[in-house]
């Protein structure tokens, strides 16, 4: 398998992740250390690209992203930048024949997504979207045993995302709050992630209807001013949903969680089975078999560590981290690459996510149901 | 104080329940075993009646719930007949001046309950609602502590009731799955129970935006039979809803909560608290405060037991289980007769309940936000 | 079947349980309400017996618990006083062939109990003993399953039981302090249970290596007073254990249990399975399957609710509290003598926990492991 | 800050965690990628020390780790490899000068770990133990609050470290179950953890009251084999142990803990406070503090993520996972020589773990306690 080579865009707090998370899988995999390489690092200004690359271990840098996709001895890039530049980021480096791996949410909104998603298509690179929680072998193996019916029919799904990161009102404005930075708030950033879940293991979305809400309106400039702005994206965001298949769910997400740092649950209800995933127990799923027999039937708590396939460090027997989760999500992307197959989650698959949210805004602005688009 | 005579009406399992608490009160209470007492039961057949008092130690009984009313030894009557006798026994009950104990929900319909308030409010007697989930210690607490402003302003909130009574198909109609006797499905039957802890804690609703549906379509008239009729009411009832003060929140209801019992949860998440309620640890409530250093902070068990005021039997330090809280809710209902107050939760808070879930199902067949009737 | 007729000895916190227990049963089993009576109360006091027969309900009462066994109506005794008077009345009530309940411990000291024990057995009388936690379901049902070998080879086992009723310097001595008054201290009140469910589950106690000891040495003679007087009796006691078939295990119990109401854990560890049980959730036991696949091995939570063979209330499908434990706990006994059976937990049992401790108390003393008479 | 350059000894599992944590230190911490280095890797055998650098990334390897200590340009050696050649590289690296980094525990025996400690005293050099559970925010948080006075005074303890990696009578030999390869059992492989961590939390040991047992004690030889070989060392060792100070704990250790994976918990109960930490939440701390109103006391969950000073990467939110500890414990090692500090935990830390392990073993050998060498 040759070297893997990569250009990565972006260094801040994620950026910083994936470079570590990288530099991880050798040791996870018995790897060569070569194996993977972090060949270059762009960031908007020269200096902290300077500074990226001494922390990274790489010799090359920029100030200007393009320089990565002109390099030939680059095979990918890492997009880690807001999400206002994964756009035309990611569409230079389908144009550049690079294979892509970028941050969540794909895009601003669903059309760019469905333009990114035929960019890689068309130009056949490899592109994966950095859906990490996917990757906590509690939730493998949830989807492992949704595959085979464990469940049986699902009558009914929940979701849950909450952060308690915006709770006071004397919190200041961040790019996080502005629109044409993110898109969209708590749907965006924290919804991706458990939408993502609940399509991983439940499979497409028809329908939602939802209410969004900013319950802050307004917020200091910077923190300890008395002037405000006003907070142009939602904190909240209540969904109920209806997936292809008929099965009715709900899902909560919220920046305003009170007490959570991330809150992130999972269920699903089924004739023969339930499952119940709580990051707060980030090693262990929780099982339900409607199969056995009634005197000793109960919820499970299975403790899923040790299933990466194939790894080599022993880890294997304690509860796996956020950067193990990252790393894992890492290596699938760079096994795609050596084993010509199609990485998951695809840009596809991120596209089905921007659907949902869009369906969701749109719920919350008419007010009761609306069909994805698809 | 003057020893209370019961006219208990129905005396199937709900029946033996309240006869059991009101049995029960004087231990608690250390109160004269004769301060409380069931004079007359009355069923719906002579037979029947008979065992009942057998077993509840009175001389009296009737098949005609009329013949309790129409003695003057009786003060209270304490309905426990199906939902749809609510209103008819109440309107003669209040007529003839009596006290009245109700099952919930309180009615039928909406304009049910609102004669039957009316009713009460006019003959001027005391008139309750078993709504026994209240009367857990850890819900007591709960009461208290929003009243004092531990939340500060509520952001969001969420309850649930789960039961899997209902998730085999094979399990035959039932009178529970017939509206003419019921009124409705799993929202009035575990629904109105987690409404009413959320308005007990939260206060008014003002808007639903309602998803109800019936999973299972049709079943077996009879167990193990091939014959199919149709179930006319919902075993699933998904809520958001927007309350009085503006609070968002959602709210899931479900007959197919494969892996539930009696799965009864609820969070409140304001600025400066948060508080939660999972029924399967009945006696905690978990408590979050912001006001504390961020350093320790976190969610708090408190062991809410030894609460009730006034009690003597030492089983204050143990976990209260389900007769406890029917003693207890019984128990206002008597002291309310002896101190002459109004008693909670009363008709009129019954009658919101009834609104919420008239709204939740305009809300369902509509599809989008309905206002509550008020 | 013949009513049964119970004097009851003694009347405060726990009498007051029993004599409500008692009138619960009927509720709970489609009794007549008079086939469970109690029909006379002795306390120390005219006074406090008189009112303990109000709150009753039952016509005769005594300062003199021989009164009650000189009545031929009379059929059980149930003995409420505190554990110096245990003895004597036993040995008196088996003499004039009533059937006895005795709260636990049942004695001051093994040659006591011994003395009870060969007394009802001499006597013919039914006689059983409180140890009201083996009736909460989950635990009924972790005998069964122990009985039907689920767990295979015991390795080891742990029990727990802390309250944190003394951890104050400040509070005052009491009765439960003075030797002479309880025959011991944590160890046996807190300590008889525990020890009990183990031996419930697992059998045969043959030696334990234990630690007593007084953590606070001296208290106030009343609350707010400068004066102190010792603590006679142990507030803490660690137990290793060797059972009679090998298995080995730990036993902590304490009054100084920071944060603890009432903590009561038990855990067992074998080859083929493992079962917890947590007083925290009344209503769960937890067993663990090692013939289960791996796949999706883990501690499954069984909820034990609706299990009291024969009961007719519709609390089946809610927590049991403490009271329910207690009627189970009482229904037994009556059972046993409306069958004729010997009912469990005897006194043979009760005299068998009595050595265990007594085996505790030498070993912490002596230091080393010490051999339980037999 | 010079450049730390390592030389690793071992790389089995845990060397390979070990290389893996130093690489991820730079990302964790903002360091140049270059500050810490693994130079030269050795093995017992050339062809795995090739194997070893080729994964590490380095170009330095040998079949003899006395040629790393004879290299100018190694500052530390990180000693991976089994218990019995602890004592052996350690005296060989302290007498090279090289700073030691060690798996723990630190020897075979208390006179093993004496003079260890005494050569690294003796020759100045920076040498840390493998206690990696310490570094788990909330056990750092733990000693925080402890060192505060959190708790007050201490009354009891407990600890546990459980595996269930040994309970099939199937399983085959190994070298974990050799003494002369490990010096000890269940006592020294998981013991030595859970012993540090109450050690780290409550100060020095002073007695010790054991019970260690082999509760399987032939293994067949090989996987399938019917010849089976004794088993040397214990499976399951019970203590009781009084600290310096007076506290009374209890500490389970077992192989044979059926149902865990990794089962770590430790409380300390006292009249202030109380702490509980569980591996399967490794995020959170619980802690119960007794100044609170006695209203909302309670057990208190606090999410001990973030916590890592001058941490950089955005994972602070996130649980930490087993391989974040282990860099954080190596940080600490690497901190200390570029500060010029005396890490920790350190040889005498381990010294004073190897003397409780060692007093344990007697203690159990001639039953009742032991007082600790010192």
């Amino acid at each position: 398998m040759p070297n893997i080579k990569i250009g990565l865009i972006g260094y801040g707090g994620i950026g910083r992740v994936h470079a570590a998370a990288y530099r991880a899988i050798p040791f996870h995999y018995g790897l060569p250390a070569d194996s993977i390489q972090i060949s270059a690092v762009a960031t908007t200004r020269e200096s902290t690209a300077r500074a990226a690359a001494d922390e990274i271990g790489c010799d090359e840098y920029s100030a200007d992203y393009r320089d990565l996709l002109a390099r030939d001895d680059i095979d990918a890039i890492d997009i880690c930048t807001p999400n206002n530049s994964h756009h035309e980021i990611a569409l230079a480096a389908a144009a550049a024949g690079k294979h892509i791996y970028c941050e969540k949410p794909l895009a601003m909104n669903e059309s760019e997504a469905f333009e990114m998603a035929e960019a890689v298509r068309a130009a056949g690179v490899k592109a994966q979207l950095t859906f990490n929680f996917r990757f906590f072998p509690a939730l493998t193996l949830a989807r492992q045993l949704m595959a085979e019916g464990f469940c049986g029919r699902a009558f009914s799904f929940r979701g849950r995302y909450h952060r308690s990161s915006y709770i006071s009102a004397d919190k200041a404005m961040s790019w996080r709050l502005q629109r044409e930075i993110t898109g969209g708030g708590a749907l965006f950033d924290l919804g991706s992630h458990i939408l993502d879940l609940l399509y991983y293991l439940l499979g497409d979305f028809a329908a939602v209807n939802a209410t969004l809400d900013t319950l802050i309106k307004q917020r200091p400039i910077a923190a300890g001013q008395g002037e405000t702005a006003p907070v142009e994206v939602d904190d909240i965001a209540l969904l109920q949903a209806r997936l292809a298949d008929g099965t009715l769910g709900t899902v909560e997400i919220s920046r305003m969680g009170t007490g959570a740092t991330n809150d992130v649950l999972l269920e699903i209800f089924g004739d023969k089975g339930a499952i119940r995933f709580d990051l707060a127990e980030p090693a262990w799923l929780q099982v339900y078999d409607v199969r056995e027999g009634d005197r000793v039937r109960g919820f499970r708590k299975v403790e899923a560590v040790g299933r990466y396939a194939g790894q080599r460090a022993p880890d294997w027997s304690m509860p796996p981290g956020f950067m193990r989760a990252h790393a894992e999500c890492q290596y699938q992307f760079i096994r795609a690459i050596w084993d010509d197959n199609s990485p998951e989650p695809s840009f596809v698959d991120g596209l089905h996510i921007q659907r949902i949210m869009a369906a969701a805004e749109l719920s919350s602005a008419r007010g009761g149901w609306v069909d994805l688009a698809g």
